[in-house]
């Protein structure tokens, strides 16, 4: 018998309907209850506990998707899952409080990697104030792990990422590029520039400066885990407005543009569609003293005479970016 | 090159260490914040947001391992994984509010049939009033659903495995076996008798029985998910107590019963260490009047003379149990 779960025509599938649009299909399907402040779509969810908003969100890192065992020690993968869950929650404004992770591993698992991949993730959780509250552990073909964390608010609005006005400076903290570049680097067999690789195997996340902006009253932020442009283009299909970025404000990292000039290939799609930095991109009022570890990028503009459906909405130098805008899973 | 996450020596893998020793270990190395009210180790843990207790549990269900696709369907596999979670929360005395998810599946699955997952779990969670309100969609080789659940404690503290006492009478509310004979049914390739079967793939839990339990001040409490002498050693452990079961006072089902007669099984193993059903076990004190819902099966006493190592310290009529008290994963 075939599985029922498989599709019978490829275009019904995930892979051929697009994983966005299963997800937006899902979450059309999915009644908020009353105790629901910011519903799914954002970096995170809010829901009141009593009273109180908890910001909520998960993420799962699967080998071979996200990582591969041979490129990243299980501290770094470990590391990497938190991040990217803590990451979405600083983007929210919250401060990350717990985490909780589920991780399915062949039963030929190393019992000392996986202690280890719970090392990484107590570390980085360490960096916010975060503890690993608990978690489950499955048998499975392939490892995966996902990590859940909820965030306190600590009586701040959430930082939504429908918040930008046309006239905002738009403004970045963290790296853009590196980890990409250093995806590149191992991608052709190589383990050095190190510097380049370690910023893939453990990007150094500026929570801090999230945190700070989140307090300081600005309009829109994510984290920079779907590439600059695809996650700007969240932006603005929330906020409904367009963003125009300036190249030449775009730092390019010096290894980056050595690995780049070395390949003879340009640095600009891996900063400006790369992932895996979770750098924060935000939105302050154009008269804002922006806050330490951000620089501004680039500016938001009116929606008016800008296509409506997405990528466009965001330019570059006053163009539609012509290269890819970021990342896609399902393209296996 | 081998892969660096497998282990060289069968004894050192997950298998070869065991699933719950990987899992002791783990969270021995997880210091906890001065928020974490209550560390990993019972059904869920909580954390403190803005002086708000708020309880956090996570599950996962592994094709091959916790569910099979021609067994049963999207919104059947979307319930029980709702479910898992959603026990374990009420199991604490929380109030579901939240559920966040990530779905691991092959590209090739059919986009519907996920849809379907979805509504399974926004269902289940409705029962309890819960919302589902994020997640995270990533390929991986077999489907794999991760729900981490929220709740509220509603000023109430948190009903921990550690409370039972010597004297207390312990006492289940829901079904035992009904879904390990649904189980055995499946396995043998039939269908029928479908009320177990229907058992299995969309257990009935009575979450508002294991929250009146909570507000009445019972002692202890767990849902039974690795098998009743399994999870009512938890309790022993973590209260340092013995538990006796009156084999007599356990309700057999019909249907199991029947079942087990057609087969020539005995039916006590299904209800003694089945798993699945997520029925609620708790102990009250000797003279509470028992909440709607929940029957006496034994008593809690002392430790004297029992082995502290575990599962000799649960007796049923007075013997040690000789056959399996619960399930293991890992064992494949």
């Amino acid at each position: 018998m075939s599985d029922p779960s498989t599709a019978q025509n490829a275009a019904d599938s995930i892979h051929g309907r697009g994983e966005f649009a299963v997800i937006d299909a899902i979450t059309r399907r999915l009644p908020q209850g009353e105790a629901v402040s910011v519903p799914p779509g954002d970096d995170a969810a809010v829901v009141r506990i009593d009273e109180t908003p908890v910001a909520v969100t998960t993420d799962v890192l699967v080998a071979g998707v996200h990582f591969r065992t041979d490129w990243s020690g299980p501290d770094d993968i470990g590391r990497r899952a938190a991040a990217a869950t803590l990451a979405d929650l600083v983007a929210m404004g919250a401060d990350p409080v717990a985490l909780v992770v589920a991780l399915v591993a062949p039963p030929s698992t190393d019992a000392d990697w996986v202690l280890r991949v719970a090392d990484g993730l107590r570390d980085e959780a360490a960096i916010t104030g975060a503890s690993v509250v608990g978690g489950d552990l499955s048998a499975g073909d392939r490892i995966a792990v996902t990590v859940t964390g909820i965030g306190s608010l600590g009586g701040r609005v959430p930082v939504l990422r429908s918040g930008a006005m046309a006239g905002d400076q738009v403004a970045v903290a963290g790296r853009l590029g590196w980890a990409e570049a250093g995806l590149a680097v191992l991608g052709r067999g190589f383990r050095s520039p190190r510097v380049l690789v370690d910023a893939y195997r453990r990007p150094e996340i500026p929570y801090w400066a999230g945190l700070v902006a989140a307090a300081s009253g600005v309009h829109a932020m994510c984290d920079v885990s779907d590439g600059l442009l695809a996650d700007l283009g969240h932006i603005c299909t929330s906020s409904d407005v367009r963003i125009n970025i300036e190249s030449a404000l775009i730092e390019i990292g010096d290894p980056v543009a050595s690995v780049a000039a070395a390949y003879g290939s340009d640095p600009l799609p891996w900063v400006l569609a790369g992932g895996h930095d979770h750098a924060f991109v935000a939105a302050f009022a154009a008269d804002d003293e922006l806050p330490e570890g951000f620089t501004r990028i680039g500016d938001v503009g009116p929606p008016t005479g800008f296509d409506a459906a997405g990528g466009s909405m965001v330019t570059v130098d006053g163009e539609v970016w012509a290269g890819p805008s970021g990342h896609r899973h399902f393209d296996g």
